[in-house]
């Protein structure tokens, strides 16, 4: 991950570090991170260009072939148009989150050009749009609508403030997305509202930082929970990484448990 | 307003003409959809060109200033570098809604090129954009970040399915946000929950379908009701208009009481 260094005129707010090793800091890759962002919606923008080439951004709805969005767009509107013309285009999806603060989202950009899938992928094309955007079977077989691949040559993921990274395009095509993080909100919340001592714990011992006073979790992940901290030093994020990554949600709950024990062990 | 000719392979739903006249059909403009667009939310997508003259979409937040999208992005991020080699760009917008169907949405594209505001228009354009992201107070005035105004030149509304326009820059630049449309959701639902009957009088009376057997209104703006009218016919959408344009919403309740008698005394 890469973590910039802004332009601080001096009045920023200063991130205390941890004063202990995390004893467990996995989470996923940025390749997974998209992965798991691109699975989270059916909607997002995208850019292509105009016959001056110009950048022209526009809503459009999308399923996906492995990590490959796939668009059904008419080439009456200017992005079918576009398209037609010019197989450049990205696209940038925001995940759905509950954040107040919408550059606390995670969002990416997928990059490449786009190709008219033709024999089997024609068909899992159509299938993978149909099973994202049902309202697509209204019109996917109408004549000026045409189904394309974006082939994906650059990926960047923004996981929030100061988290960002780029990922391979062989990175992305092989990730998968997380099993946890789409169906995680009502263990966070739980976690939340009846056991805010076991994540102080987690901060405490397992997360670097040991003068936590309270401690809420913001994410999870097959890797583990990332929490927000706050200490007499500033609020600072940290992680509680699981003792072996998750496979399924059903394994949250025991996986949580587990980190409140190791927490209260250490 | 243009409706577009799909292809239509023969099964598309058909929409039933009206029977009779629509009393009152008015409503907003293209360049007002636009402006009452731009103004509900402060997330869009941004389409810039990278040094290759590929299209890069990625997410921003903005104020504006008139109608014109107000960016404050770091030139460590491809998009700032991007707007500081090449100033064309636009951004598109989804106005935030209840539509299950992404389709259904309202979005728009604003089209043109950016330019770093100076003296006055500087001092509003920092205004406006703390004031619509009050979050960027932390890093607005970190050396790396730098406010664009996007010129505006052109206009594309989605209305939802077949609803579709252009306006003109200085349409746009002239039309004001509606005053009604941002906070009608819960008039909206009284209408839907309390009021059936007197939705389906409007529709038979005044919005051309003598044969509606229910309606439900689906959006309202200064000019009157978008009502979603049933009739043995099929589907179709209608309007019913205010007799005058409304100024704020706390006309609202009088002018939709007004819509009822007018239906029910014809």
């Amino acid at each position: 991950m890469t973590n910039l260094d802004h332009g601080d005129p001096g009045d920023a707010p200063t991130v205390p570090p941890p004063l202990t090793e995390i004893v467990n800091a996995n989470r996923p890759s940025a390749a997974e991170e998209a992965r798991t962002a691109a699975a989270s919606t059916n909607m997002g923008t995208l850019a292509t260009l105009t016959k001056d080439g110009d950048p022209w951004a526009s809503f459009v709805t999308y399923g996906l072939v492995g990590g490959a969005p796939v668009l059904c767009v008419s080439h009456m509107a200017e992005h079918g148009r576009n398209l037609a013309r010019d197989p450049r285009a990205s696209i940038a999806i925001v995940a759905p989150g509950p954040q107040s603060d919408p550059l606390a989202s995670t969002r990416i950009t997928l990059a490449g050009h786009v190709e008219r899938p033709e024999g089997e992928e024609l068909a899992a094309a159509r299938e993978a749009h149909l099973a994202a955007v049902p309202a697509a079977r209204i019109y996917i077989d109408f004549s000026d609508f045409s189904l394309w691949v974006l082939r994906v040559q650059r990926v960047r993921w923004v996981g929030g403030y100061g988290r960002m990274d780029s990922a391979t395009a062989e990175a992305y095509a092989e990730a998968l997305p997380d099993p946890i993080t789409p169906s995680a909100g009502r263990a966070i919340a739980h976690l939340n509202d009846d056991h805010a001592d076991a994540l102080v714990a987690m901060a405490q011992k397992l997360g670097g930082f040991p003068d936590a006073t309270a401690a809420t979790c913001v994410g999870a992940d097959r890797y583990g929970l990332d929490l927000d901290v706050t200490t007499p030093r500033g609020r600072a994020m940290t992680r509680a990484g699981f003792s072996s990554p998750l496979n399924s949600s059903d394994e949250l709950r025991s996986a949580t448990v587990g980190l409140t024990q190791q927490a209260r062990q250490v």
